[in-house]
């Protein structure tokens, strides 16, 4: 695909389209507009940023694209992984900031519509206040945008017992690579009148579309949580507890794991101590209900079941304090591994569940093999792991080319055992290269079809999720 | 679109393909081939049926009828009930009755593995055997198969609680329209590596390719089911329980309802009485759980709550042959309508929940206006009800002119109250002509663009799910 520049005249028009005081073209200003939480070597700032404020402002702003063939970006908050927010072709950048209102809650259809740039946990408190529940916790609940999580199809940590971001959205209004307003879905429980466009769009990346409202399904918000914290001296033996635990109990919110690289990484950031942290792996398993006496009684059931099984102890935290402990260790190890090394790579396989023993196994092999430590934590109970490689102290240069061998091996052992490169935070930037290791290559032509059907001059997130050209 | 006949010498290679035996010809054949459950007046025969074996003899089928130009339409059982199997412009059938393999039961990973033409209710059983479940209970689940389940994205009594068939679908095998084969998704419970395109092929009516292989998630069997039998005065009053409920239980599976006309209709087909039968509506509301003494307290919830809001009664069904009674009453709604009218049409539209009060004034209003009778039930919890107009006496030419006024009538209520025209039977045959009513025609634009950026001979179940044409 060739794009045109950005020109004053182009600046001009999107002044008038969205005013004066929403454009930015300061090179100072673009350059933090050039990235999201992908590594800083991926950095590459647009030409110009817009800040609208309607879906009817970015119909005018995606005709305008289309007209003189400038690549649009949409961007959220930016806490993305893997840079789906990053405008690699220059471009526009489109940034849905200012469309941030809740815009209704629907206590008895049990839905709210939001628009894009609304901050996940703001979402979370203002349908719990009145008694609903948004249950997809995304470590970074209090920063990312509900659009982003959307255009991702976000995962987090209760996706075993509620679903991922996609299984909450039941209506969405898009903005058109070709700049026409649709409604797809809506407070409809079960719809089947035509295609399902909705998930289409969702975990697109904004590349079919730019979210502009979305009408999330609510549950009711569980009224007593449980977290129990249960170190194993091997992961094999801890894998095999979660199988058992999936075929006896209903109520498991979470089941999280961390290795002890990685625990003692969140240890040293978070400046705490957890019990038995030189054990293979630790599970974090959250039970939750209606009831106290019910979920108690879950709670013991997941207790002596994990003790027969092998575990060394089971910690049980039942109050905000002890709890927030365990997750804000769990939570921050991705930043800790970041502050005590020069780069890191945060991936995001999954396998089936029963192949979590052997990827790990295969994991500590490529380790070996390339030399890179990799500390391995992630959400156990769906099969996803966050294999992070750390630099040590190689150079970019260095690590770069090391890292990109290890990914390669990494992927091939991830196909191998029948699971897939990315979980929850997008192909991206990070990983479009590697979608022929991923995908068969009809899958990837039906995909680039419906790409190239709705877009047809290729300028909505080009070189994201799918890879452009014939 | 232009199609072509199929020729002897077509005929002559379809046998080289599938074996002798397996292509039909005959015009007695035929016929039988040429409707599913839908009203009789849209019997459309092939030219030719092939029941091939295999995915790699679809693939063969489909790359001829490119080559010649011919439609193709997939058939499962032929119970859908939107002539979704009907093939409308002749040509050739694929009946997928030989692909009737449950493939493999994945018991770690909770995941079955089967070919389209399995009975819902052997995998069910089968998976049951195993220790777990296949929540989604189809009313024909005895001789459905899961290849119509998955291309109508089935719903069914349970879907409050469980969802619906594409909730539970995460790995399809399909084969493309221009005959490639393809495997999509996997035993993966989170995947973001590339669009979405399981869920675009659910309920894609066989439009977007021949699905040989699916895998299903599993989830583990309740141990303990109660039913409650709950005739209210009013129907508002019965929705504005079923709102209240829903906020405060986790545990209901289903909330169905019927009304006095069909619950009389039910009465007198099944040849058995039900408990206040004059009344307006009867929910009969499903519990479920792993332990009996929760279900039970949930049950006692649920009664305290309906009879403190107006409930005339409860009658709880705790064993098999009770519950089996209230639920071939609920399940033979529409056979009985059936055998007591000439003709009746099984609508199946869906309104946000909060609306059913709104939509049940207009449907009453309507049957006034257009002097039809239509009796109401459905899946209440969902907002999904199928309202049954009957023909009483009139002849067919008169019912289908009077039916299709009703009709549009009805769609535009439904829209007005931001509802659907087709919640779980699907578009098919029977409701393509609607569908510009049901969609933005932005949307439906978006659809074609899909089907003809995949199928671009337009010979893949032509004429269901989306209009054809340019």
């Amino acid at each position: 695909m060739r794009y045109n520049r950005v020109t004053p005249e182009i600046v001009e028009r999107l002044r008038r389209i969205v005013g004066d005081g929403y454009v930015i073209t300061s090179p100072g200003d673009l350059e933090r507009y050039g990235i999201d939480e992908i590594e800083e070597r991926y950095r590459r700032p647009p030409e110009v940023v817009v800040k609208p404020r309607t879906p009817e402002e970015i119909a005018a702003i995606m005709k305008l694209a289309n007209e003189y063939r400038i690549p649009v970006t949409p961007r959220g908050a930016g806490t993305g992984l893997s840079g789906g927010a990053v405008p690699i072709h220059g471009g526009i950048v489109v940034s849905l900031e200012r469309m941030n209102e809740i815009l209704e809650i629907d206590v008895d259809n049990m839905m709210v519509t939001v628009e894009p740039g609304v901050v996940l946990a703001d979402m979370m408190r203002a349908v719990e206040a009145k008694g609903l529940f948004y249950p997809v916790d995304v470590s970074t609940l209090e920063s990312c945008h509900v659009g982003g999580n959307v255009a991702e199809n976000a995962g987090g940590a209760r996706a075993v017992k509620y679903g991922v971001t996609g299984h909450w959205v039941y209506g969405l209004e898009i903005v058109t690579p070709t700049g026409k307003i649709v409604r797809l879905g809506g407070k409809r429980i079960k719809d089947v009148t035509g295609y399902n466009l909705v998930q289409l769009v969702v975990g697109s990346e904004g590349t079919l579309g730019i979210v502009t409202k979305i009408t999330f399904r609510l549950t009711i918000k569980p009224k007593c949580v449980l977290d129990l914290l249960v170190p194993f001296d091997t992961l094999d033996n801890a894998v095999a507890q979660v199988n058992k635990l999936f075929r006896e109990e209903h109520g498991l919110a979470a089941i999280e794991f961390m290795d002890d690289l990685s625990i003692r990484a969140a240890e040293r950031y978070c400046n705490t101590v957890l019990p038995h942290d030189d054990c293979e792996a630790h599970l974090l398993i959250q039970v939750d209900g209606m009831k106290e006496g019910e979920v108690w009684r879950a709670a013991e059931r997941v207790y002596h079941a994990v003790v027969e099984g092998g575990a060394k102890e089971v910690f049980v935290a039942d109050n905000r304090i002890t709890r927030e402990k365990l997750w804000r260790a769990r939570r921050n190890i991705a930043e800790a591994l970041k502050a005590l090394n020069n780069y890191i790579s945060v991936e995001d396989i999954v396998v089936p569940r029963s192949r979590i023993p052997e990827m790990a196994r295969r994991l500590r092999e490529l380790s070996r093999a390339h030399d890179i430590e990799v500390p391995l934590y992630g959400h156990i109970g769906d099969g996803n792991l966050h294999p992070t490689p750390v630099s040590g102290d190689r150079d970019e240069e260095t690590w770069v080319r090391d890292l990109e061998a290890f990914l390669v091996d990494m992927f091939k052992a991830v196909r191998e055992l029948g699971g897939n490169i990315t979980a929850e935070h997008g192909i991206g930037f990070k990983r479009v290269k590697y979608l022929p290791l991923a995908l068969d290559e009809v899958e990837i032509e039906l995909m680039k079809a419906i790409k190239r059907a709705w877009d047809p001059n290729g300028i909505l997130n080009p070189g994201k999720a799918v890879p452009l050209g014939p």
